[in-house]
């Protein structure tokens, strides 16, 4: 829901599971944490140890599986994937896990990621007598790993990933075992968990706390792990190029109660707003955060500036997929719909309001109305993360420069269009600063492609919707 | 949802709105803010100016009602109702509002409390030939008005209102006229607004923002208010009493965006959890409150305290009526269900665990468990109320003494129970001293019969639950 | 769904049952048989001992009862009831039963049929204090009931009956008794059957045989049954008048499978349809019927004249609610909805098409085009009742002369309107002879007022819509 | 539902348009009217010239498609299919229409039948690199196309084809053509018809009717049907060989309104009927059908033998897919589920029960207890069909002997297990004279291995479920 205020979409979430007798269950419970990472459809494949049992479809978690559905899904072995539709792509092939079958044996395939040189390798895969059915990036790791010559399974994912360019967290699982495979740069987030005897794989760590799992590691950017009755092993299929995790995974999509290489998301974020208010050192009577994703930075912000932190804005918990939308003529004439302002707290005052980030400015402009019409005196607007400039191709819907407000932008500029008295955002460099400052943190490196324009793999490949070339590089700190 | 956590559930809100274009979108929007007030049932009566339309149903404003209903309700005068379920009392007769026909016209009757004498007054209507089709308070008025000898229909309602002792907030709706009354106490808290030319009476004044309109006053305790199309009017039916407005609306009910008596929620329970640092100074590394009533309070305490706040325990948004319920066999395995615990925030550290109120104790003692599991080092539990003892006669679910923690316990008993380091709950004095702070507040007297026993009303006349007798009396400050 | 190709309602089915361990169950498949005499809601009250559970929703029996809701609905004794709107009155409350709460206990009550008092009624008890929160005739029994001044509820009741003018069978349960009353023409259907030790009432005898129940007999006109836990006894609660059973019962409403008088109403049409070869002797090559109630006459007509019956018209079994309704472009194109004809049938051959009534015309015209487009040379329509030229006041919807095509037409103008090659409609004579054949028949005499303008009641007491005053009289044979 | 009382499933419907303004409306329509021939599953695609709009779902058309999912399909191509589950498959990767993906366009495949060579074709395809997404023989077809060699779309469709044995009607759908193939044997149904300047395919020329087509003439065996916007034209992509066309398709699974090779479905059925009573004149008073399947069969056995037809069985139209079934205990008491036995027609009578055919023997044995029950003397079985003695492989669920209560014991042990007077099969000799009697029959030959056990293809090729060995051979008449 607060997704559809920003405008700003992560693709999709993983779960998997080996090895528990109730895989769907937990499955179920484990896509459940992750549903903030894809509300638009769901799916879980469980291998009931003779045959794979599937149910997939639009929708929330809740609204795909009812009790009845994971009851009549027995067996030890699981994955699943909740996700958005990404360009208009609502088709229900699309929904994952994908499914192949085969005498030798299922595999089910589920993709958190975007992989760049997809269209070649469809053009490559169909000269070669492979038919698609699906248009999910996901199916191409199913011919790849088909068409490979090598002589046993593992071997042949190695090879299959390896024709891969892109960002991917995948999931893999067969009759004997389950996989997961992270790209080079380890983009997206992907965490390995036990739970008592079983293994259990996730986006995100806030999944294994919700089912009870103890966290193991992350996996490694190149690395893929293999699950099976005898244990789990890992192998390197491509070596580890510099790690350059999503910072917006920071900013914006992760739970607050996720660690992302053992950096806790809160506390991130926190620190985000503590360096802002260093940056920007604003006079004022109160801070409020917009709802949830900015609160953490909000606090940060106000224990740093030691000005208090109020709320200011209130998020209507109850809207919901069938909530009505306003008309045009309602909502000109007041009616609110997701996010309100309390007079309360608000009026007569001068406002630090704290948001994680800026997508196309309508939202950011809604707000500080919402604030001004309460009798807000001043509106300052601290952005926790740089002004967003760039596409991105690894799987967050900001696929055109021209949905980006910050882009060919002065902050003046936008601070004009939004309507704010001041605006700031945090700097690329304070950003990492403020990302290495837990001591806990494993974070070797950050993609700020968006922000910079430094794509950290080649994205120009064969892309129609890429026009200029970029260089593949990306900020090192 | 959270009164799912806390079993604590506030019976209902009210809304109503006289002569707008779309007055069955208005109330939809304003109950809809308004769900937090009752969350089991939801009906709408819309007086097209020759019928009334009425829609009602089971479930959440949004599942009630979808756009092609809402649409099939055309006209300017409505009024609006969301509910929780009372002792068990399922039964679809009793969701309201109630209509009433006669060939003198209609009536719709919609009320936010409890009568006291409701035993007593349905056995005198029956005497006198009334059939009750439903078992709710709210139908006892409309025999009144109906048997009433006064000349007119303002007269009639007025008398029939004198009869009734309790807690009560009515919404009443005839052809010619919206009217709202308040029992002497003012237990429950109705409020007006103007929205363009047409006027709106709300249980909490969020409504009023959600839509856009102007809050004018609170109704009076005692007061009649009458809007038809010539405008509004006031009469009083009853000498307005001591004003007790129920205290735990400030503590958990209402909205933080909501100002009642004009006091704003928010700003309330961040001074309760001041007031709770200055009498309960405790030494530790963070502040942590429950989600989402106890938020504020938590960071009053953190303000005062100096102890950084952090989101230490986090809620799942996306779990709803549809939401598996994990078996007990996970639950003991360590499935989490509604809220979980961060161990990135919380390990290895003393947390101070801000929550508003306990009800039985149940809830208390698993967060505390979810927060040492993650690792906490102590848990210190602060509770921004004093301790619930004594049953709640006018329509919050507590009805029973056996079923409130606090009942015949003494703080430290309940402390080993829910396995908390410390425990400490404000004192009253405390309580009273906090919701008198701030300037702009008009509250003249509260309700804490609940943790007093001290109540405004008579409440031992026919309710054969009522055990003892108590005196009519209630705490003056 | 065939009501909706001829736009002639019954309005109301009833079933009660006392004493058995799965009254809700059973309850359940004997609305389901009744589904016939109502579509759109349905409900059921079930007495558990203590207290009454009810469930009543919009829509068909199976629509409304879940597995779920019938499971949770524990109790030895119930009612039910099936119904269609009527005057586009779609109010949730209207849905029968209707339950009346007192401290003395509860009442619930349904009726099917029509009180032509009702207005008067209303008026006279709403000046004593009584208020309706139902525009339904059923409630108008409650308060009659509430009212009387007879000192023991079965006087009270058969005062209650005697106040009321027009055509009804009343179900009436308290805690301690099931009750069946019937108007004194008996002009609906209401019968008693026996289901081990337990006594069931039914609007059809369809019902007993779905359940395995035992036909007892009819209930009498002006008769009241009173079931309770000692057993069954009668009194009159008025003298019985003649017996007007509502002839179009045997044409059209009831299930072929249901003994009406006992009299089978398949065997009542197939004897109309042999009358009406004999009065209406047609040279054809083939015979075929109006899906679904005139398949009796058709054949009954076939086997009279020895011409061949054919399945020349093919109702579509998976019509349901949720069937998409061709556009009107899609209908001019051909596209049919719920009735096609068969070519393979037809084409080249002159056709009577049997059909038990004609209301508007416009389905009758629509099956002549479609027979005449697969091919038919001639199409004789032959219709197993006489002309509708009067409303009936009773509880069917045929409520203005303005919607009866034979209301002021000649057979040849209907003849022409509808496009057929012939026209004959069966002679009141030779229905009433029809019906007397069948030597099991207890039928004393029928409504024919549809047909007549004779209606066995008065009928202009207060309705407004009735305009002229009509005799009190009813054909005699 | 009637095949629920039957346990005999046909498994699909198929129905196709080019080149019209509505076409997913004409597909709704036309599928719809073909549900009898798939009621677990339904899908709609549509080409709207720039992409393929798809919609699938478990359940009745009317449940898989709203008027909002139809409206949102716009296009001038499309085609659609009903399915039964087949051997407990549910997958939902499994319903079709199935699609496939490539950049030189999109493919969409449709299949009625079964194709006895799947396991060893899809093994060889495996080998060379194939991926199934699905376990559906329709899958097959898509790579054998991708796979073959041949210069041009066409050629590669008939190799594809001429791989494949067994019984099959495909529809595939191309951005450029539709195109229909029918199995050399011809063992399906498959018919075309013209709409304005649209063609149109389907299984049952019902479909043409209800969509107001003109009926062209059927695909004969191994004919490739082409529509394009060209026109329509045809090729032969096998040699045709003896048509055998399934006999049940008359007996049993098309609908009366549908002709067959010119052979009206309803008309083959009476012949049936007539044919039996010759072989089996039996003395009695009254013959009832088995509804709906029956009444054909039973209207002819009563023209015959001048025996009067009566409605001796009603089944219960209201009964779906959400109908509570009752437990064992209330079914022992008596209640009944789908079919009633009429009383007022039956009891004290000699019945003749005509049903097309016996499967498993439960139903019949249950039918001729209710007719007993309600007090028929003697209860005559008499089957429009042989028996069926051995499995059917070509698309109809009868897949093992075992079910078949014909499958190795004699009439007369059959009639004491149903518990019949007497019971009576048709012969094959007279079957095949009934279906040659009509004039306008261009049925050439029929598929009868259900009651012979000779088979028109090859049928042991590769399934491990067929045991024995099996002459390639079919009845010639």
């Amino acid at each position: 829901m607060l997704t559809e205020i920003k405008g700003l979409n992560e693709e999709c979430g993983l779960f998997g599971i080996w090895n528990h007798d109730n895989a769907a269950h937990i499955t179920y419970y484990g896509l459940q944490s992750l549903q903030h990472r894809g509300q638009e459809g769901a799916g879980i494949v469980i291998n009931d140890g003779n045959k794979l049992i599937v149910k997939k479809g639009e929708g929330l978690v809740t609204e795909v599986f009812s009790k009845q559905v994971i009851d009549e899904m027995p067996g030890h072995k699981g994955i699943g994937h909740v996700r958005y539709t990404v360009n208009g792509d609502r088709s229900f092939e699309n929904i994952q896990p994908l499914l192949f079958h085969s005498h030798t044996g299922n595999l089910a395939l589920a993709l958190n990621g975007s992989i760049i040189n997809a269209g070649r390798m469809r053009a490559l895969l169909e000269a070669q007598g492979s038919i698609f059915q699906t248009t999910s990036d996901t199916e191409l790791l199913a011919h790849l790993i088909k068409r490979s010559k090598h002589p046993n399974f593992i071997s042949k994912v190695k090879a299959a990933l390896n024709s891969l360019i892109g960002a991917y967290a995948f999931l893999i699982m067969t009759d004997n075992e389950l996989m997961a495979a992270l790209d080079p740069n380890g983009i997206h987030p992907l965490s390995i968990g036990k739970l008592g005897e079983s293994y259990v794989i996730a986006s995100e760590t806030c999944a294994f706390d919700i089912i009870g799992a103890e966290f193991i590691r992350d996996v490694e950017p190149g690395e893929l792990i293999i699950i099976n009755d005898e244990g789990i092993h890992s192998e390197m299929f491509a070596p580890k190029e510099k790690m350059a995790l999503c910072a917006m995974e920071y900013v914006y999509f992760a739970r607050p109660d996720s660690n992302l290489r053992s950096l806790n998301v809160h506390t991130a974020r926190k620190n985000l707003g503590k360096q802002l208010a260093i940056e920007a050192p604003i006079e004022a009577d109160v801070i409020t955060g917009v709802p949830d994703s900015s609160i953490s930075a909000a606090i940060g912000y106000a224990e740093q500036s030691g000005i208090p932190y109020e709320l200011g804005l209130i998020k209507n918990r109850y809207v919901g997929r069938t909530f009505i939308q306003p008309t045009q003529q309602l909502r000109e004439q007041g009616v609110k719909m997701k996010l309100s302002a309390v007079r309360g707290v608000v009026d007569g005052k001068r406002v630090i309001m704290v948001d994680d980030s800026i997508v196309r400015g309508t939202t950011s402009k809604r707000i500080v109305k919402l604030l001004k019409d309460v009798g807000a005196k001043e509106v300052h607007v601290v952005i926790s993360s740089p002004p967003i400039e760039h596409p991105c191709f690894y799987g967050v819907d900001t696929t055109s420069k021209d949905d980006l407000i910050a882009s060919g932008r002065t902050v003046e500029e936008i601070r004009e269009i939004i309507g704010a008295n001041s605006l700031t955002f945090l700097s690329e460099e304070g950003m990492l600063k403020a990302l290495k400052q837990d001591d806990s943190s494993k974070l070797e490196g950050a993609c700020l492609a968006c922000f910079t324009g430094e794509y950290p793999t080649e994205i120009n490949i064969d892309e129609p919707t890429v026009a200029t070339t970029i260089n593949k590089v990306y900020r090192i700190y």
